[in-house]
């Protein structure tokens, strides 16, 4: 049994997995020993990855001091099986490579677009068993907050049913922000299609479902990527 | 002489028109009256209008109470040359009004896109002399410092030579914003010059210069269109 652990900026995602097969997901606010021992008493687990956007991980390394197999503190050092281009792998998010390497387990041998809707949108670019490179723009959420905060007048809006132009302040900037996220997507797939014939595009992160309703091109929603990746990397590991 | 004043959300321009030819505009930090004084001894206004995102406007009332022509304190109820289908007209932001009356004195009898791009951007559709709705999204600087506030660990960065896909988390950041808007226009371009053929693409803002430099299309960028709308709106209820 392996368990993966994805730490991000406002909560936390646990996967279980035997072998390849995902057993149990989870969406924790807090990462404690205390939940944690909740999961692990159901399925305890042989090897555990963690990838976590914070340095403070000190109490999981004691916590899971009894493990039988493995604990990887997913970082720029950890073995895995792709070639990686990021120039600056420092300061490059593990989920992202996590997403990327769990997208190309599932589409092998295929040119990916992989993207993830969350806090940050990313768009990262996949081939010839090579991450190229990739980009981030706000989130969803993060531009009608944008717009609200930065701004003396504007409304906060969430995401709805729009039509494509407002004719009411609160529509112009749920359309605004909607079709920009839209637009984005659709152009970023235009391009990739463009460069790399046969590429596929997959998405993940919490507003998947919404972008791939909004958008008409053919994408595959995938909300456990990055665990998934991290599965293949304990794998690669082991 | 007119004096047009468009106080946004971080400054004031002001602008001086003799009949429809703009004289002198000048951006202010702080509209005060010592300030305008200076300006208006220069060149003293026969009419004033003033649109403001803000209604502390009485110590500009009391200032231009001296006026041989009128004072418009710009608003909903205003006479405008145009028809306005926008059904919120209250929340309409004035200076998005102001620029489509502003565009189409440039452009009569044209299908208009106009791109105001500031700390937002507002994206506003004019044809058959009506202002038909609009949408508002993040601005450039404002994608920028969300990326940075609303996380934990991406950096500030801002605008600058990035290529389409980063390999650095700054040229990432880069690219991801700058790729976000550039795709964002180019859509909102398509999508005006299929439905309304003929249409024209007409930008201003603090950003629109680096916008017009970013698209492939043919747009036309006016810095002042703001105050050229509102030096309309005298015009109309002189």
């Amino acid at each position: 049994m392996n368990l993966t652990i994805d730490q991000g900026n406002s909560s936390t995602k646990i996967g279980f997995f035997d072998k390849s097969e995902i057993i149990a997901t989870h969406k924790l606010i807090f990462l404690d020993k205390k939940t944690l021992r909740k999961y692990t008493d159901l399925h305890p687990p042989d090897n555990v990855i963690i990838s976590s956007v914070t340095d403070e991980t000190a109490y999981l390394e004691e916590h899971f001091s009894y493990l039988p197999g493995k604990l990887i503190f997913f970082d720029h050092q950890t073995p895995i099986p792709i070639q990686n281009k990021y120039r600056s792998k420092t300061t490059l998010g593990k989920d992202r490579l996590a997403a990327v390497i769990g997208a190309t387990s599932l589409y092998p041998e295929t040119p990916l677009l992989v993207v993830d809707a969350g806090t940050a949108i990313t768009y990262d670019l996949f081939a010839d068993n090579t991450f190229l490179g990739g980009n981030i723009s706000p989130g969803l959420q993060m531009r009608f907050a944008a717009l609200h905060r930065q701004t003396k007048h504007l409304p906060l809006v969430s995401s709805g049913e729009s039509p494509f132009w407002g004719t009411t302040t609160e529509e112009a900037i749920m359309a605004g922000v909607q079709n920009s996220v839209e637009m984005e997507l659709t152009s970023y797939i235009t391009a990739v299609e463009k460069q790399f014939s046969g590429a596929k595009t997959i998405i993940t992160g919490g507003d998947a479902i919404f972008f791939a309703s909004y958008t008409k091109n053919l994408i595959f929603v995938h909300p456990n990527l990055v665990l998934s990746g991290l599965n293949r990397i304990i794998e690669y590991n082991a």
